[in-house]
């Protein structure tokens, strides 16, 4: 029998395939099975940053979520359907590497900061080789476009996802000197209206595909009624000691 | 007259080489010029996660902080003399681009993430030609180290200053999922005590070193009266949403 393949978590960084490192650059170009999520009937983000990096003859593994749009996402049946996917992938992954496979799942951004990874981490770890390889975050991509530090001295930063309470946004955002706000998508109404209540709009820019082909760097008072896409975050800076 | 040479805030990731970028690992190939900030008669740690790639014959420019011990942080004048040599750093900076050399500062992380290069960044920018290269942050680096993600679903992640009050301290660490606090030293007391106010000691670790030499990975509980380096990270992971 031959030893368990190892499965790697790799992050690919923000987006610009420059921008992934060393380690994620070699471990591509020796693959001979990549897996990696996408939407059904898209090609992937994860899978675009790699085109034209992977060995001829590779294998490869698209993860396609299920189609959920029909059930809200506070429905318990909604955690069911994404749980039963992702033991699903977890299951393909375990038998290649029972075959003695290693395989690599590309992961946008860095794998343990909200990524999807995550999930399939848990099931595996515990009985199987897995490694992660932790890359350059869409914040940092995002912070880096706007040609101005994040933080500074002692800020304090939050990061904060589109799809929290009002409430909850607009009190970080009035606590916190430098803000990330990811998860945007049809949220960004309520981003607006919270960091308004903490009189933050007119320090927030917003940024969409960060180092992506189609980066967009804006003040998000000027980017009203926008439909931003997927790849969007918003950020406020901070402004704190500087000798 | 030669064209200007440009200035590069390069990024080199949490520590180990292999987890710079694909860009930075070539612009060090070709660099004739580089910087870095090291404390007087140490040898840096930027410097020294380039040890073996630099090419032959390039120009080293250690910009050594001045001793600042005997001055208070809250003096007005530590804030002077910091900005004095920053202002030095940033007219020998300028010097070399006006020759028209390319230089490559080096540093620690994001450069853009509580870097000192922000210093001469804002020194420098509107006048001549600078870059920066993102990279991974020293906290990604830490939760990796962990081996347990830092963030699920819509966990708020809240990056912390051991150099905070700590009342503050305390109250963002009861408000947020998830936790990073960097700039430690000897502010650990202060921090473990916010963090027992705010009911989270149990589930915080300490990282020293992440993913240099030296690397250690323990729970902060079981670390009373460790002096910590420089290089520490305390962190509590988020248990947010995981289907
Ligand atoms: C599921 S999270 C994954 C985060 C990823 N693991 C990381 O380290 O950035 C997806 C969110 O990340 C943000 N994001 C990631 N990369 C981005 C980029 N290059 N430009 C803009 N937003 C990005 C968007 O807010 C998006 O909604
Ligand atoms: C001046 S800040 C620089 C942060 C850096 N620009 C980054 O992106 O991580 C210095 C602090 O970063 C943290 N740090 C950076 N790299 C680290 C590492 N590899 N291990 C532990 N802590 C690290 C420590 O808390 C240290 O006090």
């Amino acid at each position: 029998m031959s030893p368990r393949g190892t499965l790697y978590g790799l992050g690919l960084g923000p987006g610009d395939p420059d921008l992934m490192t060393v380690r994620a650059h070699r471990l591509l170009q020796r693959a001979t099975h990549v897996a990696y999520f996408r939407k059904a009937g898209r090609p992937g983000q994860a899978r675009r940053i790699v085109d034209g990096l992977l060995p001829e003859g590779v294998t490869e593994h698209a993860m396609e979520y299920p189609v959920t749009t029909e059930i809200p996402v506070d429905d318990p049946a909604y955690n069911q359907r994404l749980s039963a996917f992702y033991a699903e992938c977890a299951a393909q992954l375990r038998a290649l590497s029972d075959a003695g496979h290693d395989v690599v799942v590309l992961c946008e951004g860095d794998p343990f900061f909200y990524g999807s990874f995550m999930h399939l981490y848990t099931r595996l770890v515990q009985t199987h080789p897995v490694q992660v390889v932790p890359a350059i975050t869409g914040m940092s991509g995002a912070w880096t476009a706007t040609g101005q530090p994040i933080t500074w001295g002692d800020d304090v930063l939050t990061v904060l996802m589109g799809t929290l309470p009002e409430a909850r946004l607009a009190r970080h955002m009035a606590d916190s000197e430098a803000l990330v706000v990811m998860k945007i998508g049809r949220h960004i109404d309520k981003v607006r209206r919270a960091l308004t209540t903490a009189g933050r709009l007119q320090d927030a820019w917003l940024v969409e595909f960060a180092t992506m082909p189609g980066q967009k760097v804006m003040r998000l008072a000027e980017a009203d009624g926008r439909v931003t896409p997927y790849f969007s975050i918003v950020l406020v800076h901070g402004q704190g000691r500087r000798p």
